[in-house]
Parts: structure tokens; C-alpha cells; sequence
């Protein structure tokens, strides 16, 4: 989030609502304006200021920490391809990820509703457990509430990552030139899709997966490849359309897409147009946005591909000095659209 | 938790309910039994074990660092003598304080229900800032999810807190001797009892405000004056039974304490006869239990009571070789009794 409050300072969104909404939880404007309004107003202080970038720390001994959090609220809480448990821990251990921190410990709490069936409890924790083991993070530690009947919808769970940045590695939106590749792992879309039509409530039939995996071995053979890696930012709420755009802010750069290179899956770009959504803006849970130099730029598609997580990898645009602080498509029919944040909210409680 | 994990591994509780229950939410015998059952049953591995005592991580560099989080599901949320957002910086601090650290970072995580107040949530939000500042740590990173209106109770707030144990400390339950002093800085139950007047629904009127404090300055002090100290604890929920019953599990001696020491306000005491609940229950926010090598005693309660934290500081209690793994209460009559864990749940959603 930190590094979204730096953006934010610069082209500070207006918060007009005097009560929050479901797009304030979306992960694009409102969310920004909310954010910048109640949390960045209050918080800061001249401590804070030195940490804007990433929640980065600097240790005495020169280690550099990176402290990351999220609340999972995903409904329905297990879906084709994964389940809140899954979430919980990729998602953390993806923010520390594309920071260029290896992850380390994650803390897990939990906020029960009375009355929820332990026997899903304790395989939200196998979830947690698996995914843990598979992304090489320690859950270390945790705390446990519960809430009466109807004071929560079944269980959230919030983890908090700790991760560690080897030294040397110095991933910035401010080191971001002109000339420079944006890259993207695979396909756009799965993980929001795939939540969306298992709520049943969409006509739509669809044998669409969440992407939800851990990115960290993707980075870290990214960066093996292509040591001069500009930023990494998983496009998870907001979708790569709303990343893009922080991107642009926290640069001060333009971001351009190609709209033919950006991968979808046919299933997902059918779903999206019967509902009149557009693919950039629907969240995945496995895919990185890399801003890469030209000059590396084979090396870290061939790195991304040589693992399974980004066989579908592809260079999909590209760092330009105007317009400043904008993402424009360029489209199939040769013109161009601005994409801005997610503005509305299509896809509540998708994570 | 990690301490309590390790302590429940030897007297395990066994979870019998199919259906989480309320008291599986109030710190004590129900709650061990669940975070046995579930969490420590699924996220037990190799590397999990040599972690047991504290969450504490050894870095490469020689510093040590130790992860603590909680979630904050109060109700009301704003009481005498504090709210919500206090509540959720001074507990998360204050248990890292208890691990001999010294809390620096803290993220802040929010579950909001759709329509909550955005003043409310700004209040929320001063209230933490102000508590951060007074505890002397940062708030670095945050997350917020908005879920639908009935999802959840106006905010749940998920705080995670990473501090760092300087050198040549090394707090344990391991080190407590039988001979040494128990010691506790204050008044017990003033944070439990002003939250369940808070709530109106008792026929009581008492001007009992909550000791929500960061404790961080008074461990400090105690360390000082007292080097040799064995093992601090927050006495939250399940209040200073339970932590003592933690305290005789993990050490596996006994603890006896003396009913007439044990300080509780009148107000607090009155109320309690009134309600028949047992003060050594009751949730505090902002006092410590420690366990100190019987010839720092002295100096160890003059340091407590040089702050007004620890004014009403007293040595409570000692450690014996009998009864093993058990707390007994030596009465104003002469008798004794034991001191089981909190087993049932008189104070639903206390922090």
C-alpha cells in the first residue's frame, strides 16, 4: 500500500462519500481516495516519509526488510483453481515478492463467525498450509476471534508478510526510464472471472480457473535474467489496467499497452464481453507486470517462459516520456484509448 | 501464540464442538484447544518447531526480530478510557514489548462494512495514529476490504507487529526458577469491565475506565532495574489466570499467587461480585505479569512503580516445584484453591 500512497500523494483523488462503499474495498479510485484520505492523512508523520516507497526497511545490519498485509474476504470462499486459504498466503507472499523480497514468515488472523463449521476451518488451514509449503514461507505466528452469529460472514483472514531483500536489488517506479518494456506473466483475468461465475448468480458456464500461485520463483528467475529490472507489481484488485496506472504515477512516465499482445484466454475474453467488463481490470492472483530495460528484454521473457507460471509471458508495452502519468491502448484498429483506474466496482469481495 | 502453541502441545485440549462457539474467541481453554486442533495440527513442520517460543527469528545479520499479530473486533467501540483504534496499536505492540522487543513497525489492516461512517473510521484512524506515537512505532503499510452491508460489524481491524530484541536478551518460560517472584504492575481487570459497561446492557453504573496503554516504556524499565528477569506476559484476554496458567504449562511448575496481593480496584472488584465473575479473569490492556529472580525483586517493583503505568506494581506471587503445570490461588481465609484456565466466556468481543 505504501507505494500506492506515494502515488496517490501526487494526483490526490478527492474522497466525496460520506459513508464507504463497496468501491472503496475495489482496489482502484475510490480505494485510492479512501486511502489517501482517512489512512495517509492520519498516518503520517516524518518517519513515514523515508518508507514510501514499498514498506521497505532498512535493519542496523544492513538487511532490508519488507512488512506487507492483506485481508482475504473472497465469497464464495473456495472457487475452481483455489479458496481463501490459497489467497491468504499468495497474495502476501506475492506483495513481498514483487517488491524483490524473498518471503519469509507470514502471521495469520482470523475472524470467526460464530457457529462456522470447523471441519471448513481446518481445511482453510490445510489450504494455508500447502500453499506455505509450496511458496517456502513459515506461518509463524496468529490470533483467533470470533464474532457472533451474523457479526461476520464466516471467516476473513488477514496475513502479514515478512520478507527479506537480498542486497544489491533496488526495484523502483523512480528508476523507470523511457525506452523500457512492460512485460506481463500470462493471461488477464482468470483469478476474478473464475470467482465471479462461481457465485452462480451469471448465466454464464465457463470452465475458467483462478490463477492464484505463488510469483516469487517467476521473479526471482526474472531477475536472474534481467538483473536490471526496473519494477515488479502483481496485478491483483484493479487488474492490470489500475496497476498500470499507479505505475504511471508513481513514474511520472506514460505507460503503453498493445491491446493485441495483452494474453486473455478465449473463455475469459467471452465471459468479460457478455458482461461488459474489460479484462484490464479484472484481478489475477498470479501474474506480474515487469517493467524491464530494452536491452533485457529477451532474456526476461525467456526467463518468465522457462517456468510454468509464465508460459504465456509476452512484452505488451512499453515506458514512453508523454503522455505523463497516463496509460493509453493502443487498439486492434490501430487507435488509441486512455485507460484510467477502476473506477466502479464490478467484482466486490474478490480477494 | 507461538508460546501458547508450545505450551498446549503438553496438555493438549481436545476440540470437541463441530461448530466454532464464541468462547473459542476468549483466550482460554476453548481457545487453546481450537488453535491445537486447527492451526497448529496444519501448519506444524520442521522449520515451524525451533520457532516455538515467541516468534522469534534469528536474521543472518545476528539481529532478532519477532512477529506478533491480533485482530480487533470490539464492541462498543469506542469505551471510557479508550476505543477500537488504541485497542489495536497498544495490543499488538504490547506483545512484542512482552517478548523482550522493542515494537517499531506495525501494519494496519481493515475489514469495513459497506455503509460504515467515514468519520467514524477517520476517528479510528487518529486513534491509531496518536497511539503509534505515543509507543514510538510506525504504521507502515495497511490493506482495506470493504465487504457488503450485514457481512460484517461496522470494522474489524487486523494489526501485525515486527520489533526488534536488542542484543543479550533472551526472555523464556524455560528460564523460570522455582524461588523466583511473580510480580504484576497493576490493577487487574479495569479493560474488561469497562467494556462490558460500555455496553449498557448491565444494570450497572461505575466510572471504570479501560488501562489501555502501550507497556512498551514500563518493560523497559523493569529490564534495567532487573536484568535477570525470566518471562513477561500481557494479561489480556482470558486476564491473569490464564496467562499464569500459560506460565505453569510452559515452565511446568506451579504458580502460586496471593489473593490478598493481587491489586483490583474497587469499582472493578464490586462490579465483578455483582456480575459473580472473578477478577483474575478479566481482560487487561495495559498491565504485564513477570516472573523475576527472587533477589531483583525489589528493584524490579521500584522500577514498574517509577512509572504511572506501574504505580500500583506488587509481587503477587512466587514460583514452586509443586504443583506442577498448575496455579494456585492462596486465599484471604488461608486456604487455596486452583486457578483452571478461563473455560467458558463471560466477555465476548473484549478486544
Amino acid at each position: 500500500m505504501i507505494e500506492r500512497i506515494e502515488s496517490f500523494r501526487r494526483r490526490r483523488p478527492r474522497l466525496l462519500e460520506e459513508r464507504v462503499t463497496l468501491a472503496h474495498g475495489a482496489g482502484g479510485k475510490a480505494s485510492a481516495a479512501l486511502v489517501d484520505a482517512v489512512f495517509v492523512e492520519a498516518f503520517r508523520n516524518p518517519l513515514l516519509e523515508p518508507l514510501c516507497d514499498g514498506a521497505v526497511i532498512d535493519l542496523p545490519g544492513g538487511e532490508r526488510l519488507v512488512i506487507s498485509t492483506d485481508s482475504f474476504v473472497v465469497q464464495p470462499r473456495t472457487f475452481p483453481g483455489g479458496s481463501i486459504g490459497q489467497l491468504a498466503v499468495h497474495g502476501t507472499a506475492n506483495d513481498l515478492a514483487v517488491s524483490g523480497a524473498v518471503p519469509q514468515w507470514i502471521s495469520a488472523a482470523f475472524v470467526l463467525e460464530e457457529g462456522f463449521p470447523i471441519a471448513e476451518l481446518k481445511q482453510i488451514a490445510a489450504d494455508m498450509a500447502a500453499a506455505a509449503a509450496e511458496t517456502g514461507v513459515q506461518i509463524v505466528t496468529g490470533d483467533t476471534k470470533v464474532v457472533p452469529k451474523g457479526a461476520a460472514d464466516g471467516v476473513f483472514v488477514t496475513t502479514t508478510g515478512v520478507g527479506v531483500i537480498p542486497a544489491g536489488r533496488d526495484l523502483s517506479a523512480r528508476s523507470v526510464r523511457p525506452g523500457d518494456k512492460v512485460l506481463l506473466s500470462g493471461s488477464m483475468g482468470d483469478h476474478g472471472m473464475a470467482v465471479m461465475l462461481a457465485r452462480g448468480d451469471l448465466a454464464i458456464e465457463a470452465d475458467i480457473r483462478s490463477d492464484t500461485a505463488s510469483v516469487s520463483p517467476l521473479v526471482e528467475s526474472l531477475l536472474a535474467a534481467a538483473p536490471s529490472t526496473r519494477w515488479l507489481r502483481d496485478a491483483t484488485r484493479g487488474g492490470v489496467g489500475t496497476v498500470c496506472n499507479e505505475l504511471a504515477q508513481a513514474c511520472g512516465l506514460g505507460v503503453l499497452l498493445d491491446e493485441e499482445k495483452l494474453p486473455v484466454r478465449p473463455m475469459v475474453a467471452g465471459a468479460c464481453e457478455l458482461l461488459g467488463i474489460d479484462p484490464l481490470y479484472v484481478a489475477n492472483e498470479g501474474k506480474i507486470v515487469a517493467v524491464v530495460a530494452a536491452e533485457e528484454t529477451e532474456a526476461a521473457i525467456a526467463a518468465l517462459r522457462s517456468h510454468p507460471l509464465g508460459a504465456d509471458a509476452a512484452e505488451v508495452g512499453e515506458i514512453l516520456e508523454e503522455p505523463a502519468q497516463t496509460v493509453v491502448v493502443r487498439t486492434g484498429f490501430g487507435g488509441t484509448r486512455i485507460v484510467d483506474m477502476l473506477v466502479g466496482d464490478p467484482l466486490p469481495r474478490i480477494c
